[in-house]
């Protein structure tokens, strides 16, 4: 046994004792012939002291010539400090010790691993062991893996089966951004890396699994953004014989079970909310409801004013904020500027304060009567002392830009705190997107969703407005989880496939096993998938799904640390019976 | 709600309740104007019952024209029994049906779904969603999904974190397994996937996580055997300061939990043996404990007699089978043939029969005379009754021909009960072997498993001699888990990697980062891990772990029900960088 204890576990009543401790070697200091080392591990941190009049010499010669993040193990008596630290567990007591064993040395860090660091990022990724070292690091990860073993505990009770589908799957003729793995022992053919788990659980309820969930790896060959990753973990779930409510209900359980259990939060009720309203009053798919500010339209009372642009624009709409109407003119000229930045692309923004003696001012007034702003406030529910915010133009745009606004402003006025939770259903979504680029359909969710049944007929009228069986959980504007009712026909599915503009042939070969399982026996059934990075994130309070992985890739997809990706032997690839081809 | 019970709720208590069910149908009996339906879940099998008298005549015409496998909604009262089937656990009641609903229709499935099936092992790979309908089947996985939480239940108790490590990490030249992953991103260059996330663990260690597990899916692209899978699944598990001793009782900690909480089963200790003398006395590092039949070195007794055969043998050894004195000539000829096939390929089998009556009956009596014979048998403690069979040969593989004649005999005499366990440590595995076909030596466990401190002078006069800090864990003759203590300082790492032929740049180029990651404090670690499938397998008492995988792939790797791997197109391929390349 390398130890007899952690450096956290030591208290007063083990004063005498006999102990052996390892760790790393957090601190040295040294005064007036005594020696003391900070001793650290996963554990806590334990003083170590050496003293010159009773520890040997050549002990303390030892103690001294320690250095930082060096590994030691050390065996002495537990005594009773004389200044205690209260800050830590174990200050009540160090460790006089009569043995110290210098296990292994270590060169100077490269940053300095402690909860603030020197360190910038990239540094800290090439050296990620060593910023695993750091108790804010470590703790992410240990919240990550409370996280798991809550949801599993939780999804065990409830009857659901973790099943493990493969990871050598098929790529899609929709999976542009599959990545894909040659097989060596099938020439000229590959494997392609699960996007997610869609078809293999959609199976096993045809199997009569009837509830699964898995947490699982999935992979997405995309140009990476800060909060993206190429590899990304899912709670991934499907349960058989349920409609909507169902599923809503279980996993309105799972999220606040995990809430209780891993942050002590009774969380409130989910809030449901069609995708129409959350576009409407707060343009935008996952509206933040940490705070109110509703969008509010004005053409009725804004319009025919004579101010062209208004009169010119679909829609005129906006936001109030409360309480904000002491903003300065600089900070509104600001605020202006914000919008107009080419990320928003506001042509421009209307204010109008109400101020505490009741008169309204705003940018405007040349156009409008104090009773036509009058009208404006009573429009937003205002009252003396908020601040309107108004943009105007085509109305999907206006919608974006002001969501963008109303994001600023709760984050400006502190209405965005990371220790409220405000979960929502999202429900309703279309089941089809257009999508500009390819100029055709794509499935808003994935083409085994399933449309409303008393939409289908729009398919073929108007594809755009079938709403479907589709729900997102969003928690803080952040959205967290999404699923659907699948598609459990043959029937269904290949009407389906054809509005998405597949031929009969490629929906054959890429889903027939999918289709013919459904002419089987298929019950009804749906799931949901939960983004796991990103709920660790939204629990940890922080917005960056990289700091919840233990071994993160960086923007291109590297991982800066092993050096990865990286080429590999031409013997290699001849035995995959491929070649590498940089010429396009 | 499409259920408010489910196929195995229902009981007495419930009579007279208005019950709504959603399953498949099992089969349907129909007679005498009455229609019984057995309505099967993955909870069980509840009988609906439709009456002409009572029931809708469309209704009963409805129940008439259900197929197996249909799914149906049946709504109805619960009713008791007249005849009660006390073989499943709904059998006092039945529901008489008022309402039904086909939820979909099946067309006749290509197998029958019951415990026995006449399905051959390509059709029920091909319909593995319909496979895995079976009760049977459907246990073996509902086994490991209970094996998976128990395992993180003692794990989570004794400390451990599960960490997520990298699927998309780097090539190895020792990786020449390795399934490879183009990067669209990084033209050129490729991930690899792991074969085990050895070196992150390892770094999990430096950074202080003290303890890790991880149950992972790793991945090789093997020739595949029947009890291989290109993708497997593994309990990967390390820890900080600790020696040999505290990971054999930890781990034999996890492996006797399994076995109370999931079988039920009181392990005993598990026993300890060296790898030599698991080669001596059983012929194996992986010996099956549940029966003796230890090896018999008769050197000493048998040469010198003047039969050549053995007088010229490095090795005469045997075994003694209990009470097996009665086999018949033509059965012990068959054996003869048995140790004679290309598979084993002995020369030839040499036996002694202890009779009842004390004689000892020889195939070479005119060589040995009854003292001689009565040497033997002492050698074997063998008594009246038992059958001692004797090989002769080169001492290793005369080891192992005499090790598959030991299991074949064990299966034989039914020693091989696949209720009983016993599990076993090998220890002191040698650190390198002989590779024949590359001539030089391999790491045997891998190249970071730490030599025994006092054979490392041995690595420069006989390598082949130096002991490792490895062990397996060994249980009815299957290797279940295997570990080591680790190397953590970057010279005698480097000095491992001279000693595999690896050049300092390849070391440096491949394993860099872990040899720099030494040198800012490594503590001490060692880890082990559990082929998890193969775990399951052991539980289930069943010899092939394909039965414990949800979709497994063929011998060739191939995914029939999904027909993958697959051609990809030529556009994909081009944004990858890659071209097929069929020429060699």
């Amino acid at each position: 046994m390398l130890r007899t204890h952690t450096c956290g576990e030591l208290r007063l009543e083990n004063v005498d004792q006999e102990v052996t401790l390892a760790g790393w070697v957090q601190r040295v200091r040294n005064k007036g012939g005594l020696i003391w080392v900070d001793l650290r591990d996963r554990y806590g941190l334990t003083q170590l002291i050496f003293e010159e009049d009773s520890s040997e010499k050549e002990l303390l010669e030892k103690a001294a010539e320690l250095g930082r993040e060096f590994v030691v193990q050390a065996t002495g008596t537990v005594i009773e400090r004389t200044s205690k630290n209260d800050k830590i567990p174990t200050g009540s007591i160090e460790i006089k010790v009569s043995k110290l064993e210098v296990l292994n040395a270590a060169k100077v860090p490269p940053f300095i691993i402690e909860d603030e660091t020197d360190g910038g990022d990239e540094l800290r990724m090439k050296y990620r062991y060593l910023d695993l070292r750091r108790n804010v690091v470590r703790e992410k990860l240990q919240l990550r893996h409370k996280m798991m073993q809550e949801t599993r505990k939780y999804m065990d009770a409830q009857n659901f089966i973790e099943v493990e589908t493969p990871v050598l799957i098929k790529s899609t003729p929709e999976g542009a951004r599959d990545f894909v793995v040659p097989s060596r022992v099938n020439p000229g053919e590959f494997y392609a890396l699960p996007q997610s788990p869609q078809t293999f659980k959609q199976l096993l309820m045809v199997s009569g699994f009837d509830r699964y969930f898995q947490i699982v790896k999935c992979f997405r060959d995309e140009d990476l953004r800060a909060d993206r990753q190429p590899e990304f973990t899912q709670i991934d779930c499907e349960m058989a014989f349920v409609e909507q409510e169902d599923i809503l209900s279980t996993f309105e359980g799972l999220t606040k079970h995990l809430f209780a259990n891993v942050k002590g939060v009774e969380l409130e009720e989910v809030k449901r909310m069609t995708f129409a309203d959350a576009m409407k009053y707060y343009g935008n798919d996952k509206p933040d409801l940490r705070f109110d500010m509703k969008f509010v339209e004005l053409n009725e009372v804004a319009k025919g004013k004579g101010f062209g642009i208004f009169d010119d624009a679909e829609l005129v709409v906006g936001i109030c904020a409360k309480g904000a109407a002491e903003y300065t003119r600089k900070q509104l000229d600001a605020l202006t500027e914000w919008v107009k930045r080419p990320q928003i692309g506001a042509k421009g923004m209307v204010y109008a304060k109400y101020n505490a003696d009741g008169s309204i001012k705003s940018t405007v007034d040349k156009f409008y009567s104090a009773e036509d702003l009058q009208a404006w406030a009573e429009s937003f529910s205002a009252e003396p002392g908020d601040l309107m915010l108004i943009l105007s133009g085509e109305a999907n745009k206006v919608r974006k830009q002001l969501s963008e606004l109303r994001l600023k402003m709760g984050e400006d006025l502190g209405l965005r705190d990371r220790n409220v939770f405000k979960p929502l259903w999202v429900v309703d979504f279309p089941l089809l997107e257009w999508d500009e680029e390819t100029n055709r359909f794509h499935a808003m969710h994935h083409p085994f969703t399933s449309p409303k049944k008393e939409d289908i007929p729009l398919l073929d009228t108007d594809p755009g407005a079938v709403r479907a069986n589709a729900y997102d959980l969003v928690i803080n504007g952040v959205e967290i989880g999404g699923g659907s009712i699948r598609i459990h026909d043959r029937g269904t599915q290949q009407l389906m496939f054809k509005h998405l503009g597949f031929s009969d042939e490629e929906a054959q070969k890429q889903f027939g096993f999918l289709m013919e399982a459904f002419e089987y026996g298929a019950p009804p059934h749906g799931g949901i998938a939960f983004g796991f990075d990103r709920l660790c994130a939204i629990f940890g309070g922080s917005d960056s799904i990289r700091d919840y992985i233990a071994f993160p890739k960086n923007n291109s997809g590297r991982d800066v640390m092993i050096d990865s990706p990286s080429t590999i032997a031409d013997e290699q690839l001849k035995e995959l019976s491929i070649l590498v081809n940089l010429k396009n």
